[in-house]
């Protein structure tokens, strides 16, 4: 099988000839398809996005899926992926450092209070605030995986004061690292601002519900730049409403794009972003799947093997 | 003279008992007046702030006045302050981790596209903008003093293309640094997002004119945090009216509080903040009109000592 190229799908539908080029530069071994060949069953590997229901069914030789985006949520236990196709997800892959800046924008923008400085500035009020400084803001990062440590690392290293939550126990400098339900209550009570980087698994799905949000200190922040499907939407505007939290920066939705009449849109304390906080860039990503390709017909370990079973 | 205290006026209008406190307590030698005391000659030092006209006529055995700000352009030409006075100013006193935050969020801001996303908002809008990586935005500052030093370095840290204009030829680490009249047109023609934190002198005043607003590239941003005297408020409207300016973040004005009618509260792409970007921090400061005063009293060179006739 050694230098045997395999037969890839490529279902990029936003900009497929740019992928194409890109990926047939970097990984000229294989053969890369824009759609189904004629004999569906030569097809070993999957490179795309959002493949529709019933996508996978014609790829009976298909072993091997490379999602273009850092969530595999979509992929683990769809009905039309055999158990025995292997997924790899992308790490890092650039996103790192954009999430790093969306976190940072919505960190400065509470510790310094330009939010507040803006609803001042619509009724021509000259007012200045009392002033916070960096050590003396907690904020909670839930998820420490490749974005939320890189988060909770940057954020600690630019002089707040950090806490961060995953699922098994972590170590990270100068991050106070928590686990487990108790852990999580813990953190949700004392951060100004929480920014979820969690995976979407079935564990972690609505975990921001009603009873989670109501732990954060009044006047909160949240930052949803994960999964739509993490947090539980009336009773984030329950809670915005109330005041109970100061606001949210919001870059995923339970639907999207968000619908036009959804009340999220206008409530006081929102700013919506159309899912841009961390995408996906081309140049990583192909070097990525390239080497992956590559390990795949060489009988090398993938980078990024996702366990099915556990979801990430 | 050694180890005799000498008599201190504080001039601190807000708070003056919190500044009491704490001098007293940091350089427990000398001795605080909050009013001028009966024999008003053996004032030897002055601490504080917006001292009214002739305030310091009958302080005439005045030696030494330390601002409890980072600008002393109001002090060193004043008729009532005797030309042997010294002037001695604040060097960062934890101001410039303030003014790093101040601009990081402008750049973040610039970058990413939140000012553009939340117009998009209040129209209900989902669009993704194309992402500009932090390298391939293009930052200028002008001043390279304490803060703007601390501004630039930290920028181009964080990723940014950062160029730096002095009066004098300076280095910094990782930022392009420009002098001279052709240095600040070569920035200027160049910078996306414009940081001014120049003192206020004579040769400063009104730099931002008309002339050198042209030069920026079209949609670039402003950011203004050292004085308001710096730029023509009318050409500045007119540069964003006509969108070529795209934005500004503006915390000085000539006037403030910022009249009420004042067009800039109300202009597209303006962000108002009531001169807070980079405020006095009580311990800092004290630490080091302390330091001064028993400089003074040994007979030691002073920290942050003003060349008056420079102005800075």
């Amino acid at each position: 099988m050694n230098a045997a190229g395999l037969d890839v799908l490529l279902h990029a539908p936003r900009s497929p000839e740019r992928w194409l080029q890109a990926l047939a530069a970097a990984a000229p071994l294989h053969r890369f398809h824009l759609q189904l060949p004629e004999h569906p069953e030569r097809i070993r590997a999957w490179v795309g996005w959002a493949a529709p229901l019933e996508h996978f069914v014609p790829m009976t030789g298909l072993a091997l899926v490379l999602p273009l985006g850092a969530g595999v949520d979509a992929l683990v236990d769809r009905p039309d992926l055999r158990s025995e196709v292997q997924i790899v997800r992308l790490v890092d892959a650039g996103m790192a450092e954009q999430m790093v800046e969306y976190a940072l924008y919505a960190a400065l923008q509470y510790q310094r209070g330009f939010a507040r400085y803006r609803e001042q500035q619509a009724r021509g009020e000259w007012q200045p605030l009392r002033r916070r400084s960096r050590g003396s803001v907690q904020i909670g990062v839930l998820g420490l995986g490749a974005l939320g440590a890189a988060v909770a690392g940057e954020l600690a290293r630019f002089g707040y004061r950090v806490a961060g939550w995953s699922r098994s126990a972590k170590s990270l400098p100068g991050v106070q690292c928590l686990s487990g339900a108790a852990g999580l209550n813990d953190m949700l009570r004392v951060s100004e601002v929480l920014i979820d980087l969690l995976p979407s698994t079935a564990d972690t799905r609505g975990l921001l519900d009603r009873q989670h949000l109501a732990l954060l200190p009044a006047g909160g922040q949240l930052v949803l730049a994960s999964r739509g499907d993490r947090y539980d939407s009336r009773a984030l505007l329950e809670c915005l409403q109330s005041g109970q939290l100061g606001g949210a920066q919001i870059d995923v939705f339970a639907h999207e794009p968000l619908p036009a009449n959804d009340p999220l849109w206008r409530c006081r304390g929102v700013a919506i972003t159309p899912h841009v906080a961390a995408m996906t860039v081309l140049e990583d990503s192909v070097a990525q799947i390239a080497a992956n390709l590559d390990r795949f017909v060489n009988g090398q370990p993938l980078l990024g093997l996702v366990d099915r079973q556990r979801g990430y």
